[in-house]
């Protein structure tokens, strides 16, 4: 694919997204709770690439999916990334004040409202998600739709609730978490495989649930979704070596957040363990094994290809 | 109702509704995340009265509700009770180091834990709810079952996730936990209707899922499900008066948490706006009319108006 082409579409690809994620959030109208939906829609506004949901609508595209079924689902994945950046960001845990060139929720709202925020957040995705299935009434209520088109339908958004929620969850973000905040309370110093374990859950695992809940709302096989698993597996991980390295080669003002933290905090990383270079080739192979698994799906796939190499050797 | 009846009755059904909450717990089994399904089971079963799937389960059953599907709500909704527990004791929140005679989960596992086991329970707590769908997959293999019943079935378990999902967040729960948090935050002087707000949703939102989903699940029709919410409504500020009178005239070890907290943090609470008599006045008055709405909804109810009427100035 033409570079200014992949560029171009990437544009109007990540508007869209953006606006699904917009769409989607609580309205704080006048209401006594509003302080906490101002500080949830602050955080996720505060920006971002909108890979997650960028990553779902391709692949919900990819598999021939055509209908609005897939954007609670864009939008939830976004407030769940956006919740863990908010807790993680605390004080109690890597007191963090600058993200994405903008103050984090806490020092902004204060810790207890980020709390807050973040509890929001969590929830509003499981509640944004769910839409899904109001999405099917209202098809079934506006045209002729058998019983075994409307349990399929329920079968299919119940599987993509929960594959969002196991990746979330313990077997797989928050269990990365755990590791991590293990790691720096005892001073633990990490094995490759535990790294590798945080990495996995930690910054994976949502990715992972991107690629897997678009194929499965699109009405991809078993197989299919195992590899759509696979993928998201190699895509997350390199993802994060790359956060790694630029934690060391980046600049504070392209990235939008303080640089060279993991060093001063003695924090071991990808880089760390396997020095720059080892880093940068794994990131490589992870990326070329994701396209080849890529290849034996249906469907056209050169947006998602270009979209998976622009990871690579990203400055941000 | 015989009172030692009741009370052999509300024996077994909490110690039914405690069996079904332990069998849904994560199993922390040789995990690198084990810490914080450790943390996340120390904050469950550190007790309490299993009230909210109590109700839940007689609800159910009094509409003649007969299958294990209630079985994973019951489990969820005391995650979700539990996890705001965690959370609120955290120093950013309340502060609290003691709940029901043992350590909070801050105090015991350190505070970064603490957050992230909240947010596990939150978490969990959907991806528990959602094994209603797993039952129903069960039975459409076990039997023959029509794509109407599958299809009605999917409906049910989403009206009851989606109850549950609205009810715990900011329309529900979180957002009388904000107004919460800002009151003490700004020192604001809380109107009554503030008050109300903060009670309405950070205590009854709860209680009105646990009687709407045992509706719900039930099949109880649209009516009955508001009259429930209605019912819910009262149950919980009820309860939560009583809570407030308890700060003022419990003892600590009945109660297993530190009385006096609120007076001394100069938190507004019921019985600070509107003085013991008239709070004790309110409880009994939102009790009585919750159970005259009870009785007009069909099945037996005789347990359901025990449980409530013991609700009823509770020592503890």
């Amino acid at each position: 694919m033409d570079k200014n082409i992949f560029l171009s579409e990437l544009k109007s690809q990540t508007e869209r997204a953006e606006s699904v994620v917009m769409k989607y959030l609580p309205d704080p109208e006048e209401m006594f709770q509003h302080s906490v939906v101002e500080a949830m829609n602050y955080s996720v506004t505060v920006g971002g690439k909108r890979l997650r949901p960028l990553l779902m609508q391709e692949t919900y595209r990819m598999f021939r999916g055509q209908d609005e079924i897939v954007e609670p689902f864009m939008a939830a994945i976004e407030m769940i990334h956006t919740y863990s950046l908010v807790h993680d960001d605390l004080p109690c845990m890597d007191n963090d004040t600058l993200r994405r060139g903008r103050e984090t929720t806490w020092k902004k709202y204060g810790e207890a409202m980020a709390v807050l925020a973040g509890d929001g957040l969590l929830n509003y995705a499981f509640e944004t998600a769910m839409k899904s299935f109001d999405l099917i009434e209202k098809e079934g209520a506006l045209f002729e739709v058998s019983s075994e088109t409307i349990a399929s339908r329920y079968q299919s958004c119940a599987k993509a609730l929960t594959v969002l929620a196991e990746k979330a969850g313990i077997r797989g973000m928050v269990g990365g978490q755990c590791l991590d905040v293990e790691a720096e309370e005892k001073d633990l110093s990490l094995s490759e495989e535990e790294l590798l374990f945080i990495h996995e859950h930690k910054t994976a695992a949502l990715i992972q649930a991107c690629f897997m809940i678009g194929g499965v709302l699109a009405g991809a096989g078993k197989r299919q979704i195992e590899r759509l698993e696979k993928i998201g597996y190699n895509v997350g991980v390199a993802f994060q070596i790359r956060d790694d390295m630029l934690d060391v080669i980046g600049d504070t003002e392209t990235l939008g957040k303080n640089v060279g933290s993991d060093e001063k905090d003695g924090k071991k990383t990808y880089v760390t363990l396997h020095g720059l270079e080892q880093s940068e080739a794994d990131e490589k192979h992870l990326t070329e094994e994701a396209l080849e698994l890529l290849e034996g799906l249906p469907g056209k796939h050169e947006f998602m290809e270009e979209l998976i190499l622009s990871l690579l050797g990203r400055r941000s």
